[in-house]
């Protein structure tokens, strides 16, 4: 079980690869973010993504569900107030691999809740590889996660 | 046809609001963000929230959709590159209903690509009503928008 006490910075975590549905890519545009490059393949086409490209959002998903496989289901995690990045530096395909990672950045605990700790956390998806240059996710985040060390009460 | 030009700073965009629906709150996190509080009344009754409470990716998911059919399918949008600020203040539950907006923070041309136009922008939704403080999900991020002036070549 991760804890707080666990997240130092400098810490990387793998999380493996998920590969991209084209069912499911345009399933989840057509929900939450119909727009015609997202749904349509001529429409694709003719946007700067050059082809029928995913929602931001469903990229951002698929990474979470790595993060949650990997990591949180068996950790302390409480919850995230929000981070200060997300960045999609290069549009995803159906038929994808990505690769989901995680940095450990910073780690304090919080000083009117010690049974608590704030981490900041890097997420990485890249394309291919789990080392590709080819990043088409960046996030800067915080995870609240409880300690191992201080109960709450 | 909303164009880069008609996107001003301190211009502000309504967009009605959506009623969080239990099913596919539970439906989204069970196969996005998989954790217990997400998932089941008895954990979020446990967690922090207090609550079975919505994955924020749904919540942001949920303000997207606003947004495409608010402004972004009659406009000359081009896709986003990220943002810098993504924040989850308040925990959003089932039959919530959430009202999102926009406003215009910043709008600037492409040097490089004058038919192009970026927009910083600030994303609300709002629990309650239209103006509500009750504040779950903010962001700002980068629009990019077609300009109506300067035809691409």
């Amino acid at each position: 079980m991760i804890a707080f006490e666990d997240l130092t910075p400098g810490r990387v975590f793998q999380f493996g690869s998920t590969v991209v549905d084209h069912d499911e890519m345009i399933e989840f545009a057509r929900r939450f973010d119909p727009q015609p490059f997202h749904l349509d393949e001529a429409a694709g086409k003719e946007s700067i993504f050059g082809r029928l490209a995913a929602s931001g959002w469903f990229t951002a998903g698929l990474w979470m569900r790595l993060y949650v496989d990997g990591l949180l289901l068996d950790s302390t995690a409480l919850g995230s107030p929000g981070g200060d990045e997300v960045a999609w530096p290069a549009p995803v395909f159906a038929s994808d691999e990505l690769f989901g990672s995680l940095e450990v950045l910073e780690a304090r605990r919080s000083a009117s809740k010690p049974w608590m700790g704030l981490i900041t956390l890097r997420a990485w998806m890249r394309r291919g590889t789990a080392d590709s240059a080819d990043v088409v996710y960046r996030a800067r985040f915080t995870g609240m996660f409880g300690s191992r060390e201080v109960p709450q009460r």
